[in-house]
């Protein structure tokens, strides 16, 4: 894969500016934490998987100034960045996971020294960044089975490279079955407001040589009707106890258009985006974002001055709608109370 | 009502070109009938009554130069004018409905010369033009009685005044709701690719001072899972004899997720957007309009070069589906094969 979505490089997080994507490939040097945490909460870097590694970085950022030996004193800034950090964005758990990772580092050394200290948390920034490398490449490996010859699949938003590191969760699903040799297509859902669908996955299937097709997501029905959807992959952003799964806004409509059509709904997620601490969807916290993403398009209005928008960023995809959740250890399959614990408890 | 959509001003028809709208209200005088051609292909004036009326003008555009009294070759250039318009759009049904009326009155007088014929076309034209007036209104009356206190409503694409002459169909339930002083909400979907849900109805709705929300479609499903909406009403661009309904991509979309989440799906359009002629919904025609609907924005790229683009501009909702077709004549409910026949055939 050619894509580095996010890459930590002599103190710098260096990050793809999403932003600007399909129109250029632009980096951005994230040199402090509130430089990422900036490059988060626009969108520069987004995905599940991704906002997780990226706030590990952040967390470096924010302590390697940190100059002396004062413990007391490191452990403040230290739980001050993971506390600011944690305050970017509310729906994807991969960053509270990741930032609880980095916590552990200091939770498990309370003898270490200040640069012992910041030692450990480069390391444990660094496998969280390769132990994604790793866990997507195995999802890929799990999910490639469900694609059978010929198959017409659908995806939702950016579950790709962009998502994570540098391979994807649902898009990892076909970079693999693209390597096994098996033909097979694609239909991108644009994704609004913010087109990740459009701007993102066509751009990243493109560039691998995937056939794929781009779609308004109010197409998704039709396409569905006319028999031209076999099987749907999302990513996720949080997935309760029970498999209920948040996602981005447009995957739950998705899941039930796909129980009416008969279609097979796969979420790929790893690990780090489940919360077994909460037993449902209900708990999960949906952002809503601001009223500008849905009336305005590149300065230009689209909607008359002074209407009321919704926005929320995501949506809950209860349980029952879900055929399977494939993760880096296989695909859970329901009842998922049960199969979830099983697996990855 | 202050819109005026579509008018007829001494030989000439002024309508409002929807494509400048919510930004700026701008009129074109369609002065001939390569224009009106125009209007109607690139959306100036679009939604299905307002093509009746638009296709019922562009006839009395393109005979009046005519000059002399040679019958044949008049109806020679009637024809023409007529097969041409018939090529401006293909799926609303009202478009070559009004058109065989226009043509109904040169069939009807055989024995008319030149000068009787224009002006037998020109009343007809404005017969055609004040019955949209009536029977909105009249549609209006039937659907306000389904409108309950409070009730949240939603609403895609502009079934409104902006749609027809002066009026609306699916808007002008609200419209009438309104004067009754009942107290509701609706909710706008903002109707990819080109948005006549955010630029239009909310427009519309806003000057009525009805209490408005946008969504994007994606957002329909959440909404209705939170038990934000209550009932549905759309237009149409072409109902079948067994109820099957052709209207806007996304309404498709709307009614699965209604029956889904047990709400009822209501249908607003008047005789005119009827075609009896055909049993079923696989018979109605879909446009497929171009790429770059879905892939520019304000002559911005959203999406990479060279991607595949499926762009239906319809769907088809199955008849059972629909809770019912709100008509000039009543609210026509389910068995719709012989209800259809029984209230319109």
């Amino acid at each position: 894969m050619s894509i580095e979505t996010i890459k930590w490089v002599k103190g710098c997080a260096r990050i793809i500016d999403q932003t600007k994507l399909p129109v250029s490939l632009e980096y951005i040097a994230c040199r402090d934490v509130e430089t990422m945490w900036q490059a988060i909460k626009r969108l520069s870097v987004r995905g599940a998987p991704a906002i997780g590694v990226a706030a590990a970085f952040g967390v470096l950022l924010g302590v390697q100034k940190f100059k002396g030996n004062d413990r007391l004193k490191f452990l403040k800034l230290f739980n001050e960045t993971c506390d600011y950090l944690a305050t970017s964005r509310p729906t994807a758990v991969n960053l509270f996971n990741m930032l609880n990772e980095m916590r552990a580092v200091v939770t498990c050394n309370p003898m270490a020294d200040v640069p012992t200290l910041k030692k450990a948390l480069e390391y444990q920034a660094m496998a969280i960044f390769k132990d994604d490398q790793d866990v997507c490449r195995r999802m890929g490996d799990h999910g490639a089975k469900l694609i059978k010859i010929k198959m017409q699949c659908l995806t939702v938003c950016n579950a790709g490279a962009l998502a994570t590191v540098d391979y994807g969760t649902a898009l990892g699903v076909f970079y693999t079955a693209k390597k096994q040799g098996k033909k097979f297509s694609v239909y991108s859902c644009e994704t609004r407001p913010l087109l990740q669908g459009a701007r993102l996955t066509c751009w990243e299937l493109q560039r691998q040589k995937i056939d794929t097709t781009l779609i308004c997501d109010n197409m998704a029905a039709s396409l569905m009707a006319k028999g031209k959807v076999d099987i749907i992959f999302t990513g996720a952003d949080r997935i309760a106890s029970n498999g209920d799964t948040a996602n981005k806004i447009g995957t739950y409509m998705l899941a039930v258009l796909a129980k009416h059509h008969g279609i097979p709904f796969y979420i790929v997620a790893p690990r780090s985006t489940f919360d077994l601490v909460i037993k449902s969807g209900k708990q999960i916290p949906i952002e809503e974002r601001k009223s500008e993403e849905v009336t305005h398009f590149a300065g230009v209005s689209t909607a008359p001055k002074g209407i009321k928008v919704y926005n929320p960023a995501f949506d809950v995809t209860p349980a029952n709608l879900i055929t399977g959740i494939v993760t880096e250890y296989g695909i859970i399959r329901p009842p998922f109370v049960k199969n979830i614990k099983r697996m990855i408890g």
